[in-house]
């Protein structure tokens, strides 16, 4: 990573100052690399090829899920709608045990723990990662997907309403925020 | 790039299915390698670290203005507002020249292109890039932002409004789209 001088560079809050207004999609991501689940939500998760079918992510070194996800060879990520508003925030919330109610996580056939009220997740195979600055962005090749059918009424309905992150408040799509 | 056998793998169809309830918001990137002006409208733009301040964004091979941003040293990331819907629409129309209008952009001091009624920009440098599948994942370090001061009222205001794409539909946030 190339540090540039620092007569050319901007503050902490100056770059925060403007990222204020770049709202993102909500996701959570699960692994287990063997030494029990850790959960992480993240505003930061992008499709980037569909053939292979691969997305990226970046997860904070600060982050106590973080070693973890970086040694897992694979991970389950959960793209949430505004109905999973609660997993959103236990997988923001610091100091609790993300996994403490058991009737809201189970684990797939394959090990990876992962929360079945998702409106869509991936399992996927982490195939390269990137460090950037004190975060590390991670690429992962999607081995298998939960998804509403397409043309589906039900991905129409209130609960599939996405859930959106914007300047540390929650927000919700749907008909009422369309620009006409 | 590993690419996983296909016994275990995911259908570009299922994986759009996956991500079409995942919102973004809205970018526009240009840049100018020596060759002329491009601009490119993203919804893969995320902050990975403050302190050194970078973002990353995404560029598909199939776009008509990567081989610039591959080549460039420096970028512009706009990142856009309801407000500047005509612009994020500019970035996103093949077959055009998204400069023929001379009154909606600029060139910074610097010499990059720019489209000075974004809501926020930040011009940075390209500090790493990562392949993945079809696309690129550009990381870039800070060098200059323009946002809104905070605290500033018209941060609040309607044309401050974030812009956000989802499943091929624009819409706006604001008070309307907050979950209580």
């Amino acid at each position: 990573m190339v540090t540039h001088p620092a007569a050319d560079s901007v503050s902490p809050e100056e770059f925060k100052a403007a990222f204020r207004n770049h709202p993102a999609g909500v996701a959570v991501i699960t692994a287990d690399a063997g030494e029990g689940p850790v959960a992480l939500t993240a505003t930061s998760v992008f499709s980037v090829s569909v053939e292979p079918p691969l997305l990226v992510f970046s997860i904070s070194d600060l982050s106590s899920s973080t070693p973890t996800i970086r040694r897992a060879d694979t991970v389950v990520v959960h793209l949430l709608g505004a109905a999973q508003l609660d997993i959103a925030k236990l997988g923001a919330t610091s100091g609790i045990d993300r996994f403490a109610d058991g009737s809201i996580w189970d684990r797939l056939p394959t090990g990876e723990p992962y929360f079945p009220a998702a409106h869509a997740w991936i399992r996927g195979r982490v195939v390269n990662k990137m460090e950037a600055g004190g975060s590390t962005v991670v690429a992962v090749q999607a081995l298998q997907t939960k998804a509403p059918p397409a043309g589906d009424p039900s991905a129409d309905a209130a609960e599939a309403e996405p859930l959106v992150y914007h300047n540390r408040t929650w927000h919700r799509l749907g008909e009422h925020s369309k620009i006409q």
